[in-house]
């Protein structure tokens, strides 16, 4: 049985403090946010407490904190519980500034503490399940990768002016997850994307829609659509291709009934958005943290890792931009401390 | 917000435990068992408390009650709930003995109280999907219904010795669903059964594979089989077929990943147990009770409902040992109060 | 290369007639009709000629022959195929009457010559994975057994009259494959029908629903339902259960194309009718004849086999008339020559 | 009724031949090779003669001819059956020096004949309807494509020597169905590739696992994914993601059995290879060619519409090379006669 706290109570801090309550291994010590009577309301409608930011990061209480705060509050938080030595799980990204970020995991670096950005990927049953399948060696060694990740429409435009575009932010977790399926770190990228959805979006500098192609050390390729805004629901999907078998990951629908008419047979939808689709990899990303925590096992994609993948984010970014090949390059975090 | 007590510790009470305990609209008092120790322990496990029998049923303290205890107990259980004017949801059935139930259901029925048996097939997302497109009228008429309930493992020859028989504890679910989805009750049942598990069936007078015949008023015909024990894991699946078109609600894997290997394909495989494919039907059917009693609206299998599908199961029972096509009778409950 | 001659110029002639001109193991020598210019316009589309009737069964030019004629013409031609020691391959049924086809039966079994009746489902590529399958052992013992058939539209009535009724002329084939699948000869049947489409059916004595159960001497169980008129194509599919695993031919549906909208998935629709759903058998019956005959292996559905799927669909016409179960007889053809 | 020659008595001669001689608006009038005993023998199993190189292209016996002999040939065949006025349906490519291509194109140009290159995939039953879904509006405009061709096994390394490298040989098809079911011309193309099957690949400038990005000038972004040798069959697949839905063609398996077993679900495998999958297309272009010839109707990849396919292929092998993206120019032919 872990203390835990809670900082950030917007939605997805709603939905970190469920699973916080209701997990054998966790005690709700309570919930902080910047914004006092949503802490309140929150903490009543998960039977915990409100917290002010010192109790939070009080050792005395609390063993570990999850950080669901606003992403420019991220590096903060994360330096305070490693300096009261504290466990952290924490929202991505580290800081949307990559030379910040790395910073931060430099500085907190040496503290030894469990501390893991929830690439809540990761912790999908699927694409887990295809993880072990590569490692244990079923279907040979990795040739070549898909990707799929789109969702059903665009996000307001004031949180695109922020979110660092769309590499950073959507396609990030598919750069995180073709590391951790590979066992690799690619070395160049190249992206292409385009506008469809809103001419804004150019003037913001981003793209809607975009292909990426990943090049791995051992010759393997990987490709990812990412797409904001498709008419048919949520999508993702990974396969695996190996010298002697493919494994893959595939849809999801929102249930098992078939209909079948004069000329088409008509499935259930997609999931009508990310969230639905991925809601039970916040509980398996938890149930992961806390085990590790309780037994000292490593910890999912501890804080460097979660830097390669946005090293990966930054590079793809670049060559969206300048339409060429860019290499890879992967920063090292030293502590200044 | 409804105050409700559980009755009943056992396994599929730690189920409705955890329900009512996370659900918005119940307070949940406490939990009674004939066990103290076991209703202690699962309170403490749900942060409620344990509660002698006379709490449970105090209309002062308790709205509803949620009866989960063994089977033998539900009709006085369900007798004092009417007596004290709780609004109750009973575990199915409720009584193993018809002329029992059927004497049950006439003395509680004038209270008026919503009181329902958890026919949780009902609350499947899929099943339910497939009766509101039957009800809908997209595959027109309902001429054919084709049903299957198949377990992984026999259960034990104890359980088995006092659960009816398959007719009354498996196959029961799905004369329910029959009724519900056709809307219609059927009027004949010919049933046929065999015994590959264990012989030990056949001295109980039991089987663990058959096949079931309806015929409804309208000419419309059911089948069902039902297997106790099968290689390939948990198995229920349903189809409707209309004048127009066909609903079918499909079988349910574990997950969505695909391995393709020379000559062949490998999807996952079906749950392993009839708890992993319905359990999400147990909250289902208590936010369907809750909401029926905070608004009044009609509430899902009331008692009488219930009685229908068990007089179908025991005339499907009875065409088991004769071999020939047995009518279907339906009890009238009368209050004898 | 066997000479072959074709006696019938209709539909399913002209499909024969295909298959046996590209056939490499095949000499076409002709094809006789009742209606001459049939058969000449059906020579001249193949490359071949038309013969009378004395060359069909002239055993000098001839080795085997197909029948594809009218069915009551079929016993006529076995008898005098059998007389002139031509091997013969022959549409079901040897005759409606099963009285007089087991009379035939008997008398051109002495020949010792291979002579098939054409159940053409035991060549689809899928069914007889399924019987490979269940003669592996993959699946252990056989338990039970799902068959469906369904058309999409209610043929001809006049056809009807003298089909021999929903039994004989549709569920047939299915009694052949159960027989074929198991490897048993069910013991008794029950069967129950309605009638959705005509009420002139009723007036024919006929159904165009119907349930059916077999049971096995194993205690193997096969429930079959058939329907004449579906709304959403052609539609067969067979499904066995086994103590150890489940083996199944699934839905054909005319390609792999899917479309993705808003809340619902759509694949292409099923066949429109029987003949595209079952065309390769033909060519793949086909092969099997040519070479049997060839090598002198056994032949696929020898006539007295056949006889027995005619035995079981009189048996279950019999119990759709009196509602009751039916034990099955299967005749015993004995030679009157 | 048009008289038809085919040129060419290799594999893919003697399914052409075939496919000529039961084709009911084709008369085959012979096979020519540049191996007389070669055409001879497949004149004999498809009942026509074997010709010699004057006669098949005379004008006054042939009405079109289907040139499927050694790709070093197609330009000598293409010019002389221009030059005799004969309608003709080319294998793919029109030379393998684009240069070269061009110049017989514009040279033959003038001729205004039904001249056609086979690209067969366009003839594919799922494909076409890909495209005609594409074409109706029905998801709206086109945004991403992605493509996916791979098969069984590496060809021989003579073959690979002389076939112009992986985007020549086997993506050009992609090529090809890309700008026919967006309707455009891609300006840029991206590529990248490896080598996993055997080092002298590399030696022979080639790779046997590539991907492609290419983009449209809407800003639609496409995806080609090639592979050699995969573990599990012949695998192709089409998906395009327009604005408001997604269409797929999907994979093709070898039939709909399906066997359950614990822990999994095993349907059949894919195909064998390419052939198997495709042979249906040979047939439909053929129908597509004949019925244009009687028609007078617009021909499916006329000549300079496959020079484009061949020119995308130029670009790519080029990017492969230089690792960067590459411009694409569309040559056009002209007339030098």
């Amino acid at each position: 049985m872990i203390r835990m706290a809670l900082v950030g109570a917007g939605f997805i801090g709603s939905v970190h403090a469920a699973n916080l309550a209701s997990h054998p291994g966790v005690d709700l010590i309570g919930i902080h946010d910047v914004d006092d009577s949503r802490a309140l309301e929150l903490a009543s409608r998960t039977g915990t407490t409100a917290l002010g930011s010192d109790d939070v990061f009080d050792p005395s209480n609390v063993d570990a904190v999850l950080i669901a705060s606003s992403t420019d509050t991220h590096a903060t938080h994360l330096r305070r519980a490693a300096a009261t030595g504290l466990a952290t799980l924490c929202e991505k990204p580290i800081d949307l500034d990559l030379d910040h970020a790395v910073e931060v995991v430099g500085d907190v670096g040496h503290t030894g503490l469990p501390m893991m950005v929830d690439f809540n990927r990761r912790f999908d049953r699927d694409y887990a399940e295809v993880a072990r399948t590569v490692r244990s060696g079923e279907i040979g060694g990795v040739e070549l990768v898909q990707m799929t990740t789109r969702g059903p429409a665009l996000p307001p435009l004031d949180y695109i002016a922020v979110s660092g575009g769309q590499m950073r932010d959507q396609t990030v977790h598919f750069f995180d997850l073709a590391r951790w399926i590979t066992g690799e770190d690619p070395v160049s990228v190249f992206a292409a994307g385009s506008v469809f959805t809103d001419p804004r979006m150019t003037d913001l500098g981003d793209v809607d829609t975009s292909v990426v192609t990943l090049r791995m050390p051992s010759g393997a390729l990987v490709q990812i659509d990412s797409a904001r805004r498709i008419g048919y629901g949520y999508d993702e999907r990974i396969e695996v291709l190996g010298s002697t078998g493919l494994v893959e990951a595939g849809r999801h629908q929102v249930g098992s009934v078939t209909r079948y008419r004069a000329g088409q047979i008509v499935g259930d939808g997609m999931h009508a958005g990310w969230f639905e689709r991925v809601a039970p990899t916040y509980r398996a990303a938890l149930d992961h943290f806390v085990s590790a925590v309780e037994t000292g096992t490593p910890i999912g994609p501890a804080l460097p890792e979660a830097l390669k993948a946005q090293a990966i984010a930054e590079a793809a970014t670049r060559s969206l931009r300048t339409g060429e090949l860019e290499p890879i390059g992967y920063p090292v975090p030293t502590s200044a401390v």
